[in-house]
């Protein structure tokens, strides 16, 4: 089976340095995003959904040009195992899901998928020989148009300074930046960082 | 200047190659990173957060172990150019800004990150020598504590079947998943995908 344009054993090795391991969840992203990949109209310019932030969005880096710091990719954490590619201009796309209806005969992909056993309970070799024997055929498609306001390009508009941690921010955010106004991910005492 | 363990020139072909370009937010996501993990204990095993989703999120997945799809990189969307490595037992982090009081005598790099010029009357081959002239004295560093919640693994609970889609997802979401309850990133005439 081919990953995107890479063999199986390249993309293995691109995930396992990438991601840490080859996970379940990096093979079954890598099929999907070849799938959508051979569904979007050819030369067409995609951007990509991700519909978790599980695994998916680490196929979705290894093998299209989107990513998260780029903005090509976006994650829309719905907890869905789905992932579209879409037209940047049009918004129409390929999704591509994990289908529930499909895997009644691979047990330990049913165990993973729908959390049935505990982790340590699961055979992961055995999960991933399933995942590999099942090729595409645990996988649905939909053609979807994506919302128009997640079309436009991500700007941050104009910059300010923010009065309370003197950093720059978008000025958008309001009279401080969003840090200043709670949304700080760090417990400080003093000036917040 | 070396980036983690790259020299520069490998550094910048990691960053073509992954972010389709030298971006300079690439090349100052890449110092911070290096500044910051010369300063996390040996041996850590430190996550990530970055306070932008703009161009930091992929030097921090070029130069750490750290992704968005395995769960160790963080964004934490403040529009503010920082990021912090943390230790993911203790959340002792070191955190390193771009600071706008340190970038005066560099124009160009004013002009990029206080957006005072359109970008199209910016010089990027200037900004780019800028950045690198500049090396580490535009930077500064905070000790931070993680807030404890951002401490604990992620995990999806136990799944669902949506009775509106029949797509399986987390049963904390409610009654249905989150797209059937209009958060879902496409335009839909039937069943919701």
């Amino acid at each position: 089976m081919n990953f995107g344009q890479h063999s199986q054993e390249e993309y293995f090795r691109m995930a396992e340095s990438f991601h840490g391991r080859v996970a379940p969840g990096l093979i079954i992203g890598g099929i999907m995003i070849t799938m959508a990949q051979e569904r979007v109209p050819k030369d067409s310019l995609y951007d990509v959904i991700c519909e978790t932030s599980y695994c998916l969005p680490d196929a979705a880096q290894l093998l299209t040009p989107c990513t998260i710091g780029n903005g090509w990719l976006r994650v829309v954490d719905l907890g869905r195992f789905a992932l579209t590619l879409y037209d940047k201009q049009s918004g129409d796309g390929i999704r591509v899901f994990l289908d529930k209806g499909k895997i009644d005969k691979y047990d330990e992909i049913k165990n993973w998928f729908l959390k049935l056993k505990p982790k340590k309970e699961q055979d992961s070799n055995q999960l991933l020989e399933q995942i590999l024997d099942a090729g595409r055929e645990i996988y649905s498609i939909n053609k979807v148009r994506v919302q128009p306001q997640l079309l436009s390009k991500r700007s941050k508009g104009s910059i300010a300074i923010c009065a309370a941690c003197g950093e720059a921010y978008p000025a958008k955010h309001g009279a401080t930046c969003l840090a200043c106004q709670g949304q700080s991910p760090y417990l400080t005492a003093g000036k917040n960082p």
